[in-house]
């Protein structure tokens, strides 16, 4: 059976996505070497930028994890002093990040709920004047919120912070532009809103920035400056690329742009989440956010009162019914996660709320029973 | 036009592998779940070894380079000291690991052209108490040749120390038992002998090593031993997946077991071998290693002395046939390598052999002249 997947990834891609896949490729060779030139070409421009303007395109094996610590232990130096700004499982994960590579750092922590206060940000950047590096998550796919990063981007600039977003969830589902928005670094994976199945990581980089990380990297792998020397001397990564991936994803690129580009891709997303919105409230669902502030990503939903209900025997009916949504990673709550992104549609959305209402008939479960 | 490729890997898979790929897999999902599970039992048992004798398989994300950081950054503590013995660029990237990560560490080199000698490993050893963890490669990809690795085991077990080995490129293509090797860590990669498509890399571990390694790592993405308690906890991965890279791997290890196993398939490879060798020395060329130490998994050829032979010419000419060789990486002599693993048979080196002897005929090129 083919099945549908509602999470933050990977995620359901196009039928001629996966079959770039079906042909072998030399890591070495031309065929190659240009598929990877233009994916880094193309990821610039749907930035809003270019190699002309002084950014770069870096790709990384691995998840997307590997892309963020790639950026996060290259570019902050011995004498630099990172801020990580936290307000879900993701950034606490860079937190990790800087105390494993023993980075000076501070950490500004907001609630889960609760998107990163930029008055909040200004203030702690201006008490600690140490700061160099401002690291924040966009789509905090924990909860689904969207962190203001223009306005952390400005704040960034204005007091001459380099400025690092994981932009992992939303970058090709939100339009985002690096320059006027501030931003230095922004990392993200094949497997999100691209459409491209698992396999990297990207960071894009303002040149001057990446140049300063120079012999700063704390593994060989996830050397960012080297990686991108070595795309850029002859086109070909220093360690073995997952070629297939990389074809996919150029599929991946191309039926972005025949959609009508992000702009068109942002659209669905936001269209499949109204159904979505709609279909949940309807059945009596309430979500962990505040609609002000949940983005058109990822949806935590709360777990019903009613104590009949059972998440793994609700996933496990809705997967057998070819959905496969996401557990919840909240820290205070019990909740789970529907993602609208991928190659999903609203009759897709559609058809999950009705998977859902039938489980829940058959379960017996009053989502609308208060606690 | 289908390409076969000739190289170290990414190699020429079965189209059934890539078609493994055609379904999009939910990374938490039981399905996927249940292949990671069956890769990691079925590695060790291709390694002669199990999880009830006291094995583990990790499999680590990005390609085999990440797999062996993930093993000497996690594995060799703080006041651990590691020997890496190195007769190539493969066994230098260990030493360069080290340098990076700070490791205590002793280098004992061997010309390219020679296998690494166990008496002088020996002596070394002996000369070096404060030794803990010993490197080495098994088939060294620069040139081609084996390294005694069942001797440096016994040497190393004889001596007390743990042994790791980087098998990238000859895993799945030769016999070696863990266990009787004394081998405590082999590192390959998806899309090398077992004929996977670029993806991941894999560990195969000596438990009660593996668990020493528990805070040591350097790095949040290549904690091997944090990836294998994730991967044993709930079955899942940390961090995303390559979920269609492993589920084409698991097609070619349920292909790889109908070939007839690793027997078969270092058969297979071996006839390929044979074949090479007589129509290249029929050709006219010279091998760059002494035929008692090259392995049957690639083998590097001398650039012919006649100043007419350009490389990048014969290169692309052999492409536009479909037939993608590999570029030399010696350090003392200009050389190509001609791979013969992946989906290659015995027809395959003779259409590459007649291809070769028509670009040379077409070059002009009298690979018999004496230098």
């Amino acid at each position: 059976m083919k099945k549908l997947l509602f999470t933050p990834g990977p995620l359901s891609t196009s039928k001629t996505v996966k079959e770039a896949m079906l042909e072998d490729m030399g890591s070495r060779d031309q065929a190659f070497v240009h598929a990877v030139k233009d994916i880094r070409n193309e990821l610039l421009r749907l930035a809003h930028v270019s190699q002309g303007e002084g950014y770069e395109c870096v790709i990384i094996q691995g998840s997307g994890t590997f892309g963020v610590e790639s950026v996060i232990s290259s570019v902050v130096g011995k004498n630099d002093v990172l801020l990580v700004i936290a307000n879900g499982a993701y950034g606490e994960r860079i937190v990790k990040m800087a105390t494993i590579h023993q980075l000076k750092h501070y950490v500004l922590r907001f609630d889960e709920d609760q998107v990163v206060n930029p008055e909040v940000t200004e203030q702690f950047l201006k008490a600690h004047p140490d700061i160099t590096h401002v690291a924040c998550i966009h789509s905090e796919t924990t909860t689904g919120l969207f962190n203001p990063i223009a306005e952390i981007g400005a704040i960034s600039k204005n007091n001459d912070k380099t400025f690092i977003v994981d932009a992992m969830s939303s970058f090709g589902g939100v339009n985002m532009n690096m320059k006027t928005m501030n931003i230095d670094f922004l990392v993200s994976s094949s497997n999100k809103c691209i459409e491209g199945v698992p396999g990297f990581a990207f960071a894009l980089c303002k040149k001057a920035e990446l140049e300063k990380a120079k012999g700063q990297a704390r593994s060989l792998s996830l050397d960012l400056y080297e990686q991108w020397k070595g795309l850029e001397t002859n086109g070909q990564f220093r360690f073995t690329p997952p070629t297939l991936s990389i074809m996919a994803f150029r599929q991946a690129m191309k039926e972005l742009e025949q959609e009508g580009g992000i702009a068109a891709r942002e659209k669905r997303y936001q269209a499949n989440k109204k159904i979505l919105d709609k279909g949940m409230a309807d059945l009596g669902f309430k979500q962990y956010l505040n609609a002000d502030i949940q983005g058109h990503i990822i949806t935590s939903f709360l777990y019903p009162a009613d104590p009949g209900f059972n998440f793994e025997r609700f996933y496990q009916k809705l997967n057998d019914r070819g959905f496969i949504i996401y557990p919840g990673k909240l820290s205070k709550a019990d909740a789970f996660r529907i993602g609208n992104i991928g190659q999903i549609f609203p009759e897709d959305v559609k058809n999950l709320i009705a998977a859902i209402r039938e489980v829940l008939e058959e379960e017996k479960i009053n989502v609308a029973m208060v606690q």
